[in-house]
C-alpha cells in the first residue's frame, strides 16, 4: 500500500477520538452544503458536467474574476499535478519546509527541483534571499501563502517582488492560497489581470470542511496555461457532489471571517497554552501551528486517542516537530489537558 | 473550453428532456446507494481514506480476489490515465472506432498509438487478424469489452489468445470492463492469477448509475504494475462520497442480473423497432446501440429535446453513425415515436 505522508489518517487509527493532525475548519461544513448535497443527491447518477458551469460562474463572482479564469478540480491536489503534468517544467523552485505534493507532482512529471532552504532561526520566515533563486534558468516556483506546516504569510510585498522578478525571467509561479481564507492576508488575484504565467490556487477543502468531496480551483489570466492544464487527464475529474457542494458553499455569507474570528482567538489561546508549558511554538498566521518538543509527543498522544502530524517527512524539519490544527475551545481544551499529562502525568 | 468529446452533455442542451446519448443504467442509482450517501453526508468533512480501506474489502469479497489486487480511481478515466502515465509505454494499440479516451491518454504519456482497425463488413467485430500487431515492439494493448460505442463482445477463446500472444511478447493488455455487467460476457479476472501485466477496468458509473460520483477500479496480480499507478498522480482522488456509495452498491444483491434482464429484452425491442423503420442496427451485446443512417438524426431529435451520440469522432466512423443508449420500455417507445416523426413527420 502507499506510504499515506499527510495528517488525518483516522482510517488507519481507528482509536482516535480527537484528529488534530488536519486543518480543516472547526466549524464544520456549513448547513447550507448538507442541505444541497442530500436535496440534490438524485443528480449523482448524470455524469458531472465537465465545465463545471454552475459551479464556475459562482466562483467567478465570489472572486470577482472573467469567468474564463477559473478551472476546477479533484481537490487542489489534482490541480497540483495536472499543472506540473500539462507545463512540463524542466527546472522548479519549492520552499523547504512545505507541502510536500509540490516535490512530489513535479519529480511525476520529470522536472529538476530545487530547494529555498527556510530556517528555524526566523521562525521559518520566506525573506528576500528567494529573489536570489529565481534565475532565467528556472521554469517554475511553488509558493504556499500561507505556508504549510509553518502557517507563516509572505509579506505582500515580498510576493510582488518575487512574481515580478519570476515575470522578468519566464518563471510561472503557482501561489497555494489553501489557507489563506483562515488569515489576514491578502490573495494574489489582484496581479492575475497584469501577468501571464501566474496561478492562484485555492480550494473549497479546509475552509469549508468539504475535504471528502474533493474540490479545488485555479484563478489565472493565462489563457495558454489554462487551456494546457484543462486539456491534461480525463474530463469528469469533478464529481457532481463537489460541484453541488461547491455553489452552495459559496452562498454562506461571512462563512469566512466568522471562521477568521473563532481562530484568531483559539490561536491565541492555544499558542499561549502551549507556551507555558515550555514548547516552541513557531509564529504562525494560519489554523494551524508549527510546535517543537524533544520530548516525544505523537505516541502518547495518540495512545489517549489524539492524532496529531509528525513533522519527520518534511525536508528541513525533524521528529522533533509536530503540527497540529486550531479547533474549537473545547477541543482545544481537551488538547491541552491531554498534553499536560503527557508531559508532567 | 475543452472540446468535449463525449455522450451525456445535458449541462450544454439545456432543452433535453431525454438523454440517449448516456449508456447509464436505466434503473437509475440503487436505493441503498442513495440512502447511505444521505445517512453519511457527515462523514464528507473529512479527508477520504486514502488507501479506500472500506471499500477495497467490499470489492475484494464482491470479485473473490485478493484484497491487494484492487486499486480505486476517480472513475475509471482517473485510472487510464494513472496507468498510461505511470507505465509510460513507448508504443501501444487501441482499436479503431473505441473509447476515445484510451488514445488521448496514452498521446498524453508520449506514447506512439497504432490503431487496430475494426471493418463495417463484419460489423466492427474484433477478429483474430489483431494478434498479428501483436508484436515484440508494443508495450501495451487496451481493449474495450464490450467495445464502445458498438457495444459487441470479444469471444472468450479470442481474447485468451489475445492475452497469452501479449504476455509472449512482454506486452501490458488493459482490458475495460465498464459495461461487461450489462452483457453474458465473462471477466479477464480469471486469467489475473497466472498472468502479469494484465489489468481487468471496471466502473461503478454505468452499471449503478453512479456516473456524477466518479468511480472506478482495476484488479491485477501485478504487484509493480499496480505499485506504478498507485503512487501516481495524488492520494486522494477518489472522494468520500464515492468510496460509501460504492460500497453501498456492492450489498445490492441480484441487481447486475435485473439489469441484464430489462437491458435483454428492451435491446430485442429497440433493434426490432428500429430496423423495421429501415435504420441499419449493428450486432450489440451491451446496452447501447450502433446505428448508421444517411438522414441526419442528431439535430432533429435534438429539436424534440432528445439527445444522442454523434460518432463523428469515433477515428474509423462518420457523420451517419449515431450511437444509443437502451433505456426503459417507456423511454424507449417515446424515443421510437420522435424517430418516426423525424423520418417520416
Amino acid at each position: 500500500m502507499r506510504q499515506y505522508e499527510h495528517g488525518g489518517d483516522i482510517y488507519g487509527n481507528p482509536g482516535v477520538t480527537l484528529d488534530f493532525s488536519v486543518n480543516t475548519n472547526p466549524l464544520g461544513m456549513p448547513e447550507k452544503v448538507r442541505q444541497a448535497l442530500i436535496s440534490r443527491v438524485d443528480e449523482f447518477t448524470r455524469y458531472p458536467d465537465p465545465a463545471c458551469r454552475e459551479l464556475c460562474a459562482a466562483i467567478s463572482k465570489f472572486e470577482g474574476v472573467p469567468n474564463d479564469w477559473v478551472l476546477c478540480g479533484n481537490g487542489a491536489a489534482d490541480l497540483i499535478y495536472r499543472l506540473c503534468c500539462a507545463l512540463r517544467p524542466r527546472e522548479a523552485l519549492v520552499c523547504a519546509p512545505t507541502f510536500s505534493e509540490y516535490e512530489r507532482a513535479l519529480e511525476q512529471a520529470g522536472c529538476q527541483v530545487s530547494r529555498h532552504i527556510l530556517t528555524v532561526d526566523n521562525g521559518f520566515a520566506v525573506t528576500d534571499t528567494l529573489c536570489e533563486q529565481l534565475v532565467p534558468e528556472l521554469d517554475l516556483l511553488f509558493l504556499c501563502q500561507p505556508n504549510n506546516p509553518t502557517g507563516r504569510l509572505i509579506p505582500m510585498d515580498l510576493i510582488e517582488r518575487i512574481i515580478q522578478q519570476a515575470q522578468q525571467n519566464g518563471i510561472v509561479v503557482i501561489v497555494d492560497e489553501c489557507f489563506l481564507d483562515f488569515t489576514a492576508g491578502v490573495s494574489v488575484r489582484r496581479y492575475l489581470e497584469d501577468m501571464q504565467g501566474l496561478v492562484a490556487l485555492k480550494a473549497f477543502t479546509k475552509i469549508y470542511a468539504m475535504a471528502g468531496l474533493r474540490l479545488g480551483y485555479l484563478l489565472t489570466s493565462d489563457k495558454v496555461l489554462k487551456w494546457k492544464t484543462e486539456t491534461t487527464g480525463q474530463c469528469w475529474s469533478v464529481s457532481a457532489p463537489a460541484q453541488i457542494a461547491g455553489a452552495a458553499a459559496l452562498t454562506c455569507e461571512g462563512w469566512a471571517s466568522m471562521t477568521r474570528q473563532l481562530i484568531e482567538e483559539e490561536r491565541v489561546f492555544l499558542s499561549g497554552s502551549l507556551k507555558a508549558l515550555g514548547i516552541t511554538v513557531f509564529p504562525s498566521d494560519a489554523n494551524f501551528l508549527l510546535l517543537r518538543s524533544e520530548r516525544p509527543l505523537y505516541d502518547p498522544l495518540l495512545q489517549k486517542g489524539i492524532l496529531i502530524r509528525k513533522c519527520d517527512n518534511f525536508n528541513g524539519l525533524d521528529g522533533s516537530y509536530y503540527r497540529i490544527g486550531i479547533k474549537t475551545r473545547e477541543e482545544n481544551k481537551r488538547f491541552m489537558e491531554a498534553l499536560k499529562e503527557v508531559l508532567h502525568g
